[in-house]
């Protein structure tokens, strides 16, 4: 048996928590798998006196993460506190600085600061890794890293935000309008303390920049991420995609192409019976795509004590058995600055808007669309509700920008009341 | 930039060129990803003169896997022989006991053999991987000992031989019997030289015998998989099954129980719908269930050159970078003999039988069904076909000792003509 591993976790909260059950009810086990005893020396909270329900009477307690992070006894700070800066990004920063591990679950710190941690990290030569901070239990930073390591990358994709998928998927099942489910979620904890890291896909964002990033030997680029939240996603347009077989989930996908690279999370429709349109509330879907390996689907819970801790665990245990990589997977300084690319692949969309009671104007629609350079390729008109009758579309595939360029004209055709609502439809990869 | 890191290749089939492939076409991406120049020093394979399509001229030719086992300037002994025994066990032990790292996609050497030859790799302090030993591109065994090693793991699961799923699927697709599609598979060279080690089941078995000692900590113990082929599979079955809303798929599943280890490959029906029934052709899927993380579902192509090479290429980065893991994820010393346990799991069955046209047959199968602790969920009879009408039956979950009662007692009301086929019908985990 070799030295003790000691680790110092500051947030105390459920993945915190779930930390401390692992290291607790399964120390024999990861003594035996890592050749170390793991303990916890130290940890850090903002509120002291609150029962969570795990013992922790043999363990210091430090009012300061940055003090925790500095402690001669801790060998790895796990930093479970969130927020991409403040405390956690000061204390993340010392324990680097003084050459200690940082395990984080942190995909805002990452995503916005990753590039200067990565050198911090590297520079202190301190392991530094976050699979918890990107889909929750499935291990899909170190499927990128090292499994597929002899992969020239293509495109990595997938649904990594549970709280926007639990919310679409209520929507349908329960037939409820977006307000009222939000505010379910809002009620049963799903949602960050400000909603719009969820809703408005900045929680997942951040994630797939992190992903790509690994993916693509870039430095991390949130800002590249093409954005869209669900906050527009009406329960017309679930039930009126459901009708056509397709589901509305937020996806996220980046792409290489030969202009640079794609970022985009936004809501996407994908057919009913596809691994995508199967997926349940909580669940999250990592799809990676390389040159020899084809594709690889990782399904798993995205979040939750459990598996979040999953994560931080095994990352833990990587350190404790003297793994060592760059924290991206190549050294920082050889990431490139990404060369950001507009959306451009093109696909189906489904166009959803609202046309005017009066003659001849579906066939003003059809016009500047097919004079855009949309071509149509399903169309259904609804009965009118009042003045307005519901017209869905289901396009060829299409440029975005040819697309955009039609919605521009339909504005000017005056038989359109209000903004159409566009989103793509993803096509089997 | 540290020292170069130089593989002996020996076996240049599909996988051995596609591994000569990922080095000599990506050799700066290896070289940025480990810190270490990857060049293939020498090679061994039956033909010399055959044209692969990869320039080997800078290689060393090696007639004898074993001499290429021990040069000194190999690092990794890269086996891609196959065969449990014989040159490729002979090699390996050579490499491990020079002390070189040894990766291979061997699933029946290290299933047959695999305690006795992690005991020699710890002994001489040399890695041993074999990711691409179990389904092709999925990093699956990374996934069990590294990324969930935080998680006691509860069950392992998947279709793990695509040959078998090509067969099934095209079964299917085709209207075609068995025999003519297994036919087919030969031709297109699908089929292993000995084809009872794909249709009976075996290479799968050995599959599963890997994944289990690592998810529980014993010694690999493939005559402890209770195997049952898909010869035995009619067309007249995958008809029935699907009308009932299920297909059948070569299913392994390898549980710890109190009893002890459960472990079995057989064919299974599984609910179209679900991710198990949507696997098409060679595409393979591994579950994991731990007391952390939960579900976690991998799926991926299961074997072919770019995927094999790919998990061959994985598992030479991790050694390239210096990571040192027990081949099964605890030292073999550590590793327990496995209490084998006949699988006791109750779930329900299909029943396919033919009945004789007599009064009561129906009401005396039903009664020797009800006697043994076999319910009937649900039972459909079928035209006759000249004496016999074919009676399917769906039950409630029954133990397998009871459904066994049953069956022999079946036999002996004189009602049911040959001998009546029962396949598990997977319930949601």
């Amino acid at each position: 048996m070799t030295t003790p591993l000691r680790l110092g976790i500051a947030g105390l909260g459920t993945v915190g928590v779930g930390v401390v059950r692992i290291v607790q009810d399964h120390a024999a086990m990861l003594t035996l798998r890592t050749g170390r005893d793991v303990s916890i020396v130290a940890v850090s909270a903002r509120d002291r006196a609150r029962d969570r329900g795990v013992d922790l009477s043999g363990t210091a307690w430090e009012d300061d993460p940055v003090r925790l992070a500095r402690r001669d006894d801790v060998d790895i700070f796990v930093e479970l506190m969130g927020g991409s800066d403040g405390p956690a990004k000061a204390a993340t920063e010392a324990a680097l600085g003084a050459g200690k591990a940082v395990v984080t679950a942190n995909k805002a710190m990452l995503a916005l600061h990753g590039q200067a941690l990565a050198e911090l990290a590297e520079a202190n030569g301190a392991p530094l890794r976050f699979e918890a901070a990107v889909a929750g239990g499935i291990p899909c930073i170190k499927a990128l890293t090292e499994g597929l390591a002899g992969n020239a990358i293509s495109r990595v994709s997938g649904v990594m935000n549970g709280t926007c998928n639990y919310i679409l998927t209520r929507m349908e099942s329960a037939g409820l309008p977006y307000a009222d489910v939000f505010e379910e979620a809002r009620q049963l904890g799903y949602l960050e303390a400000d909603p719009t890291l969820d809703v408005g896909g900045i929680d997942a964002g951040h994630k797939l920049a992190i992903l790509s990033a690994i993916a693509f030997g870039t430095q991390v680029d949130f800002e590249g991420v093409q954005l869209q939240g669900i906050e527009r996603v009406s329960i017309d347009d679930i039930r009126r995609a459901r009708d056509m077989g397709y589901r509305i989930k937020l996806l996220g996908e980046a792409r290489r192409t030969d202009a640079g690279i794609e970022q985009s999370m936004r809501p996407t429709l994908v057919p009913v019976d596809s691994p995508l349109g199967q997926l349940e509330g909580g669940t999250n879907m990592v799809v990676i795509e390389g040159d020899a390996v084809g594709q690889i689907v990782l399904r798993g819970a995205g979040a939750g004590e459990g598996p979040t801790a999953s994560a931080v665990m095994g990352d833990v245990c990587d350190i404790a058995r003297g793994f060592t990589l760059p924290p991206f997977g190549q050294p920082a300084a050889t990431l490139s600055r990404p060369v950001r690319a507009n959306v451009a692949t093109q696909c189906p969309h489904y166009l959803r808007m609202m046309l005017r009671d009066e003659p001849g104007a579906l066939a003003r629609v059809a016009t500047v669309l097919g004079k855009s350079g949309v071509s149509i390729a399903r169309m259904r008109q609804y009965d009118h509700t009042g003045d307005d009758a519901p017209v869905l579309i289901v396009t060829h595939p299409c440029a975005p920008g040819d697309l955009t360029a039609a919605i521009d004209g339909l504005a000017a055709t005056g038989v359109v009341n209000g903004d159409p609502v566009a989103l793509q439809i993803q096509t089997p990869a």
